[in-house]
C-alpha cells in the first residue's frame, strides 16, 4: 500500500475518462467520486472498481452519453429514466433533483429506472446531506444473496444509505443487507483467515466463521437472519414500484447486472428548525453515544460514519490510501 | 388458549374504552386496532398490553382526549405534536394524514412528536397500504439495546415498519432493531428454552442461544451486529429531526417511556401506474421469490407478512386465540 495525494488520484482518473471520451463535467464527476470513496476508505467501491467501470464504457455496454430523463412528475415525487447511462451520474443527477423537490415540498422522492451500479450507496446519502438534507438512497441489485431458509441465491443485497447532516461531518450509515459480501467472503478465504463473527452456515447446518464453509454451502447470512431477507425483497420491491423498472429477479434474467433500479430521498432541514438548534440537537444526540461504555477499554463505541470521518482526515493530510498494483494500472491506462 | 370470534374481541375492548370514558370514534378506532394485532398473530402487542392501556389512561399518564396537532407544514412534509396523547390514536391520525398528503403531493411524510406507544408498527404501514400507499413507519423508543461494542442499554429497539399495497393482501415487513426483544428472552428464559438462533453473547464474550447468559450479560445482539446498531441510532436521530421531538437519551432520561417521535412516509401508488399493473408487478415478485428452494422441504421460504396472513385468514374462520387467563381478566375489566 501507499499514499498519493488526492488531487493527484482525482486527476488520474480525470485523465482516463476524458480520453475514453467523457464530456468534460462528467469526467470531472466521476472522477471526484471514485477519487472521494477511495478518499473515505470506502476500498471496495473506489480506485479497485475503475478499471471495470472504463472497460464497461469501451465495450459500450453503458452509454456514457446518455442522461437521465424525467418521466413522470407527481409534484414531490418524480420517476426519471436513467437511460443505461452511467450510474454514478445518474444517481448523482437523481439525488440533486430530490434535494431541490425537498427545498420545494419539504421533502423529495425520485424512482430511477435504467441506471447503473452507483459504486458507493453513502455517496448520495452524503451529497442530500451536503444540501442540509437528511438523505436516504437505495438500490436493486442482481440476485446476491438467499433468503433466509434457502441456500439459492434469490435476493439482492440491495444497500441502503442513510445520512444526516452536520457541521463537524455528516453522520452516515451505509449497508447491504448480507452480513458480508461475497467479495468478502473471497477476500478472507484466499488469505485462510476466519470471519470476525459468524457470516453463514456450512453444509452441516451450523453458522460458522469459515469463509470456505459459507461460501459452498452458499448461505451467507442475510443481517438479522431473517430481518435482512425480508428487509431486502422489501427495498426491491419498493424501488421497482417508485421507479418502474426492474426488481431484482428480473435484472437476474440477463447476462450481467444492468439496468437497476433505485430510490432516492431527501428532508430538508432547513425550514424544519434553526440551523444552528438542529446541530445542537445532533451533536447532543452523539455527544450522549458517546458516554456509553466500551466493552474493550481500549477501543471507543463508534457512530455510523465516524470510521469514515477519521479516513478522510488522514487521507487529506497525508495522502489516500491505494494499493500499488492498483496504482499502478490505473497510471497505466 | 381458546378461539373467541373477532367481534367478541372487539366489543370487550370497545366496552371497556367506553367506560373508561373514551369518546365512542376513539374507543372504536383503539378497540379495533387492539383486535387486529391480535387477529393477526402479533400476540406480543394485542390483548396482552390492553391492561397496561387502560391503565395508563386512568392514571392520567396518557391524555386520552389530547387530539394531535399539526405544528408546521412544508408542502408535503409536516410535523405535529402528539401532546402526549393516545399513541394509537396519534399514529393513525398522523399516517392518514401523510396519505392525504400523498394523494397530493405524489408523497407525503410526518414527524409526530410527544406521542406514547403505538402498540404494533405494522398497523400504520397496513393502513397507508390500504389507502394505496406504500407505507414506512418507524418509532424511536427508550434506550432497550447495547450499542455495538458496549454491554450498556444507551439506544433504542425503533421498530420500523414497510407495507406494499396488494389485492391479495399487503406485503408487511414489521420488524425491531434487537435480534429478540427483551420480553422474548424473558420468556424464553422462563420456559427454559434455548433461542432458535443466537441472540447475544454471554459472559465470556461468546455469541449464545442461551436466554439466561444474554440477559445477565445484558449484550442482546442488535439485528447484524454492527449494522443493526448502527440503524438503531440512525432512525432516532432522523425521527428526532423531522419531529422536533425526543430522542431516545431525553425518553431515557425520564421515569417510564413517554413522548416519543415517530415518522411517518406514504408514497401514493395509484397515479404512478395502473393499479392493475401494478398488482401484476408485486405478484410477478412474490411468485418468482416462492420458486425458491427451501432448505427444509416441509417448509416453504416465506415473504414478509406471509404468515401473518395465514394467522389472519384463520382468526377470521376460526376465531382469534387469545390467552384463557388474559380473555378473562378483559371480561372482568
Amino acid at each position: 500500500m501507499q499514499r498519493v495525494a488526492f488531487q493527484a488520484l482525482y486527476d488520474e482518473f480525470y485523465n482516463v475518462l476524458t480520453e475514453v471520451g467523457f464530456p468534460d463535467q462528467r469526467a470531472a464527476l466521476c472522477a471526484k467520486l471514485f477519487a472521494e470513496n477511495q478518499r473515505d476508505g470506502v476500498y471496495s467501491h473506489g480506485l479497485n472498481r475503475f478499471p471495470g467501470f472504463v472497460k464497461s464504457m469501451k465495450q459500450k455496454k453503458v452509454d456514457f452519453r446518455a442522461s437521465p430523463e424525467k418521466v413522470k412528475s407527481l409534484g414531490a415525487l418524480e420517476q426519471w429514466d436513467g437511460k443505461r447511462g452511467v450510474g454514478l451520474v445518474n444517481a448523482h443527477a437523481c439525488m440533486q433533483r430530490a434535494t431541490e423537490l425537498a427545498q420545494e415540498h419539504g421533502m423529495g422522492g425520485i424512482g430511477l429506472k435504467n441506471t447503473n451500479h452507483w459504486m458507493r450507496a453513502g455517496t448520495y446519502a452524503l451529497q442530500a446531506a451536503h444540501n442540509n438534507c437528511v438523505g436516504i438512497c437505495w438500490t436493486n441489485t442482481m440476485p446476491l444473496m438467499p433468503p433466509w431458509g434457502s441456500a439459492e441465491k434469490k435476493i439482492g443485497n440491495n444497500p441502503i444509505a442513510f445520512a444526516v447532516p452536520r457541521d463537524e461531518g455528516h453522520i452516515l450509515l451505509d449497508m447491504a443487507m448480507s452480513q458480508y459480501s461475497n467479495g468478502k467472503l473471497e477476500v478472507m478465504r484466499r488469505q485462510e483467515q476466519q470471519l470476525p463473527l459468524p457470516g453463514g452456515y456450512n453444509n452441516q447446518g451450523e453458522l460458522t466463521r469459515d469463509p470456505n464453509d459459507i461460501l459452498e454451502s452458499r448461505r451467507a447470512l442475510p443481517i438479522g437472519y431473517w430481518k435482512g431477507s425480508g428487509l431486502a425483497l422489501m427495498l426491491d420491491m419498493i424501488a421497482t414500484v417508485l421507479s418502474g423498472g426492474q426488481s431484482t429477479h428480473q435484472i437476474g434474467n440477463q447476462e450481467t447486472e444492468h439496468s437497476v433500479s433505485q430510490v432516492f430521498i431527501a428532508f430538508d432541514t432547513t425550514k424544519l428548525e434553526e440551523q444552528s438548534i438542529l446541530h445542537e440537537t445532533i451533536n447532543t444526540i452523539i455527544q450522549d453515544f458517546q458516554t456509553v461504555t466500551p466493552l474493550d477499554k481500549n477501543e471507543s463505541v463508534r457512530y455510523p460514519g465516524e470510521g469514515m470521518l477519521r479516513t478522510r482526515k488522514e487521507s487529506l493530510e497525508t495522502g489516500v490510501l491505494v494499493d500499488e498494483e492498483q496504482w499502478q494500472e490505473l497510471l497505466n491506462m
